[in-house]
């Protein structure tokens, strides 16, 4: 079995709502040491283990290309590995 | 600067909708090689410099229980690194 590991960020420059909010709430709750924050999403894939590791590797790069994530503003990484187990 | 990357995902056990939509949406359009997939939340945050790294851990671990995450549902996983750029 394949396992991916798959993270999804704004990329730069982008307006991240959510992270401002929680910013500003960690400020309010007095957590002025925390200096910025930033959020993605994450996922954890698994696939077929029968394939091989560049079939995997393009099941990734395409659902998390196409269904995962928004080109237009988001940008994603991703770990594959293979579990033996 | 620490920076710590944190990851909140749901419990064993919790129903997550939106992995259960996205799953359905892959074997939808032919991805039926996903065998499972699970999603989760990412955050980056940035922590003064001026903390040792006890006082940096002990607020990533409360803003992740008390903020970032619901523990009722949901449980943390972190690293947290010193960044001397």
């Amino acid at each position: 079995m394949w396992r991916a590991i798959i993270i999804v960020k704004y990329k730069e420059g982008i307006l991240d709502p959510e992270a401002k909010t929680i910013h500003h709430a960690l400020g309010t709750l007095g957590y002025h040491v925390v200096t910025d924050l930033t959020t993605g999403k994450y996922f954890e894939v698994e696939i077929d283990g029968s394939l091989s590791r560049a079939e995997a590797e393009k099941v990734v790069q395409e659902i998390s290309s196409k269904i995962l994530s928004n080109p237009v503003v988001q940008r994603f990484t991703y770990e594959l590995t293979e579990d033996k187990a």
